[in-house]
């Protein structure tokens, strides 16, 4: 299913023409940000969290902790909504209230399920490292079990989703084009700075390639 | 009060040694951010919605969207998780298990309140709009009665707030510092590129100072 079903659950009711279901738009936002917001609720109270994520297929991985809220809460099998936000840029219009932002935003729903089987918990874990840093798994020193108890993984099968994204300059009302106001786009994105070492570091140790490569622009 | 009162809502849990409850960790991370992570439920569902927010003093000001989920579930005095992340850099361990971010996230509970005086509508959009980008209320064309009316504006006093924060070299196993494993951190930030003008505006229009500066560095 490459669009996922307009539902009441997922439908984009603010300034709807911004929303779409398909998930040629929606999962290469999910993939190019780095960190999530998982939102669960508590007693009515909703809570917001930022962890990292990965997605593979039709499924987003993240790390639960260990005796959290978060983790109990998806142990009984309770809703989640997963919100991606990528800023690109603020919007100035030639009136205050054309002002806008230029974004991308993916919203997830699904239930959660904890990965307890140690093969299945070391592959996700294999996704997430390599979703966010491409090669370092391999470089780095694998999970001992003990560490792998440690850690609680969350598979959480993306039921229903919308993208809303806005781009490109703003749209004034017809009579304030001519008013002597500067109007364009600021654009943001996100930096990746050359890697800087732990002081610890032993000599003689180099950025390896795969890194280098990272920074030079080949994930975001 | 200079530090919210640790309570079963705001005390950080996991890694409850990067928990910080004064205002003066809290409220620079909200102040930087352009867009936060608005919680709210309906019907047990959990919703995370991205929206540009300002802070002053101890207020978070937003814009609703009108009749939208959540101005009904404000408008009903329920609980709001408003979460704010900024993140720093990706933090590279000898081992996988080690592996991090750094980052500075707050979170701010709170129920909101609809503003329905036109006066203090006003000077709550042009806080945001300031916090934004400072100069800009006072150069674009102001918002109509009519504009204003269409515009829904919420302020949620903070009740309860925590930050999380985390910073620096990776914190690896003592045994593992002799591996031969490059370990740091890749820094991250958000980048403000130079304003590019919309093709439609007027020629002789040149950037204003102020949004000069902005981009020059002046907001992070």
């Amino acid at each position: 299913m490459p669009t996922f079903e307009i539902t009441p659950r997922n439908k984009v009711k603010r300034l709807a023409e911004r929303g779409k279901y398909d998930k040629a738009t929606i999962y290469p936002i999910v993939d190019e940000a780095f960190i999530c917001h998982v939102g669960f609720v508590q007693d009515g109270q909703p809570f917001v969290i930022p962890t990292i994520h990965a997605r593979h297929e039709d499924t987003i991985f993240f790390h639960g902790a260990k005796a959290s809220r978060l983790l109990k809460y998806i142990e009984a099998g309770q809703p989640l909504c997963v919100t991606i936000t990528l800023l690109d840029g603020l919007v100035m219009a030639r009136s205050v209230f054309h002002h806008s932002m230029n974004y991308r935003a993916a919203v997830l729903y699904g239930r959660g399920q904890v990965i307890e089987e140690p093969a299945e918990k070391l592959a996700a874990l294999r996704i997430i490292s390599e979703a966010i840093m491409p090669g370092r798994w391999d470089d780095a020193r694998q999970p001992t079990g003990k560490e792998l108890k440690a850690t609680t993984v969350v598979a959480m099968p993306i039921e229903s989703a919308s993208a809303k994204t806005r781009s490109g300059p703003p749209g004034d009302d017809d009579e304030d084009y001519a008013l002597p106001v500067w109007a364009g786009v600021v654009p943001i994105r996100q930096l990746i700075e050359p890697p800087v070492a732990d002081p610890l570091l032993n000599e003689g140790i180099t950025v390896p390639d795969y890194m280098a490569d990272f920074v030079n622009g080949l994930k975001p």
